[in-house]
């Protein structure tokens, strides 16, 4: 029996995030489908994380179990071939047995998009958070540093998860400038319920003047949940990268 | 009576183009019943040019005549409020009795995007057409300055438009390249049915070797459409600019 590492490209808009379940159609049941097409298993893909419905990912990583002999790395055009356009495999490779997406994981990169003009943008909507005022980002890069490093992150959790801790390592987190477009790019070694999306709900009272860049330090000194921003929309949100 | 002109982003994907007709959505459609909502008027609304299915726009023109007593530059949040998000106004003004988007138009520049990789994109899929083999990007760029100028362009031409020539001047063609995108940028002061996308597929030709660079002055001046490559899909479409 092999064991597959898949990396995978999707656009979240259509479906009810990663995993399985009954109100949608997800992208882990897509994947499933597709495997059970391809060697006739009926396998459970394990996914590096649970993205939230209209989340996208750029680098998702799953593994799967499988006694088929199609070569490990023909997995990918062959699933490729019975996947909907809006999944791509891009590349299938045998790991060692004991390799899991999820528990192997030793951290991720995400990028949080905003569209920042007054009229919103038609092409590529759906991969943009639209912000109409002007956001004064040299503040907001400011405010990133405090984010940085080792902190207890409860103040940036929404309710409905249960988690031993929540406390986690930032490694990075900075914005790039693109025209219109700011993107928030943020590495940890792992990420709360909505941790990101809340981080730059948070990052975008400091955008707005609401908040001065230093009080992020004390928001995360306090940890409650109300004294930082809301939990910004999932469009402007992707999964760059997992590492291992 | 006032005529008020509009710049319409648009994302084509799904639509059956700008013009009414019969069989599907279209996004002239979508603009006159946002109008009729708005000032409850039943107005025709002018457009620059009859984008096909999937085709996108950044900078569409159109122009209605109403007599709403709307301020002419609050049409364009008043439209937006009645629009589907993949459909924006990003500009409304008044403009002379006699401006007509199509008829006073001297011009307009698209942009064709390819990707040029081996595996597809599932994010912005519907912006661009996929090409897996690599394409050779100098001698594309080489080709580009034969197509420059006035010369009649019945070669890079669908049947199924009457128009009374086929002469067309192309001020500008060229290519810029942006990681695994292929941006083919073209100007002239009009296009026959299809034209753009006869011209990248025929781009795409030398991309492939299949044609040399100078073997599209022959092509130019035999005028046989089989000789020209094939037309290229919708969703890589995109007009930039109209100019007036």
């Amino acid at each position: 029996m092999k064991n597959i590492k898949i990396t995978v490209e999707y656009d979240g808009t259509n479906y009810f995030g990663w995993q399985k379940q009954k109100n949608g159609v997800t992208i882990q049941q897509k994947i499933e489908e597709a495997i059970k097409k391809t060697t006739g298993e009926i396998v459970d893909v394990i996914g590096s994380s649970r993205t939230d419905s209209g989340v996208h990912a750029k680098g998702f990583i799953a593994n799967f179990k499988t006694n088929s002999t199609i070569p490990s790395d023909r997995f990918r055009e062959a699933l490729n071939s019975k996947l909907p356009g809006d999944i791509v495999i891009l590349k299938s490779e045998e790991v060692p047995d004991n390799f899991h997406a999820r528990y192997s994981s030793k951290g991720k990169t995400y990028c949080y998009t905003i569209l920042n003009k007054y009229e919103p943008a038609a092409i590529g909507r759906n991969y943009v958070y639209h912000v109409k005022g002007r956001l004064d980002t040299e503040d907001m890069k400011k405010a990133c540093r405090y984010f940085i490093g080792t902190h207890d992150f409860k103040a940036f959790k929404s309710t409905g998860s249960s988690v031993k801790t929540s406390v986690r390592t930032i490694t990075n987190l900075h914005i790039e400038i693109e025209g219109n477009l700011i993107k928030i790019y943020i590495s940890a070694d792992g990420f709360l319920y909505n941790m990101v999306r809340i981080i730059v709900g948070t990052l975008l009272l400091v955008g707005i003047s609401k908040l001065k860049p230093e009080d992020i330090k004390k928001i995360i000194s306090e940890g409650q949940r109300e004294k930082a921003g809301k939990c910004v929309p999932p469009t402007g949100l992707c999964l760059e990268k997992v590492f291992y």
